[in-house]
């Protein structure tokens, strides 16, 4: 599933790298809309024993630290069902089947908030948690940002779109609006968020 | 199912906070083995339509940035069923039935890598995804750690333990051994991993 990770370097001499487990059975659980639950059957190479293992394939997502012109930041306020209460974020979304990240970013920017840009970079990519999902979530920086067009909603959203300043987004994330680990680290390739001495 | 997130404090004006969506109906779907998937039918407010949406019920998270009296940062890796690989992450786990998170927190660093600490530090908490999960991972900081009990690994576990240097810490995640977001996320309060100018 994953297609940008393939080049990850070998661990350096005192890293210690434990042994691949073996798959002795894959099993596909029932439909769950946003991911196909895949029970795995696996060896611990520590014990020789087999168990059972959920694994939870999804798409690759991705998300987008988007810039204004004046340097303020586009966020989107939305329903989340989750919690089921309204949180802050950075725009994002699922990556289409055959899309490009940089063509999904763009396309996630342009629908959630009207916003478009001519500056785009990649800022990296994190596996949201490689415990059971298999997919990748892309962090793209969007700057000079303008908001060109009208928002495209899907019959499943309905979101706010604010664009605050860095003293502002700061505010978000220390009061506890803005929350979502993933926004977080897409949010922290750029801002400080987090005071260090 | 969040405890630590009550509190959080209200949009200031010019922040949009769109209405929350009724709850029309819930119903369980099939044991996840981790989690327990829950698919409700809710109306979103902007449509008037109702729709089915997927809610993982999962426990709380923990996770920890434990770093020795010589300054090393205690790491653990381990193969990971999402990907089918082996990465390099902080320590951390599920918070167990009954157990506080401060608990969890000592509990999975003495298990995983037996290094414990009386320097106990919350940097936070965050939402893995709150787009479908109901759960909190909470960051805790470990100062001055020594490895002083044997490692208890779970059936399930297979475990590498080694305590990096910063340069080498940032050596992981810019070769992309570290790419786990919430072992990120927590790191991210303590150390600057990516440089800004």
């Amino acid at each position: 599933m994953n297609r940008d990770d393939e080049h990850i370097e070998e661990a350096p001499a005192g890293v210690p790298t434990p042994a691949l487990w073996k798959q002795l059975e894959s099993t596909y659980g029932p439909d769950l809309k946003i991911f196909k639950a895949r029970f795995d059957t696996l060896v611990n190479p520590r014990t020789q024993q087999s168990m059972v293992r959920t694994v939870l394939e999804t798409a690759d997502w991705v998300n987008i630290v988007a810039v204004t012109k004046d340097g303020r930041y586009v966020l989107v306020r939305q329903y989340r069902f989750g919690p089921g209460r309204v949180t802050t974020e950075i725009p994002g979304g699922v990556i289409d089947p055959g899309e490009g990240h940089e063509e999904a970013a763009r396309r996630e920017l342009r629908e959630e908030t009207g916003y478009t840009s001519n500056k785009w970079t990649l800022l990296g990519w994190v596996e949201p948690n490689p415990a059971f999902h298999d997919n990748l979530c892309y962090h793209w920086l969007a700057e000079e940002c303008e908001q060109t067009e009208q928002v495209e909603l899907d019959p499943g959203e309905d979101i706010g779109v604010v664009a605050l300043d860095e003293e502002a987004l700061r505010r978000e994330v220390r009061e506890g609006r803005l929350r979502h680990s993933l926004a977080l680290s897409g949010l922290s390739r750029v801002v400080d968020l987090w005071s260090r001495e």
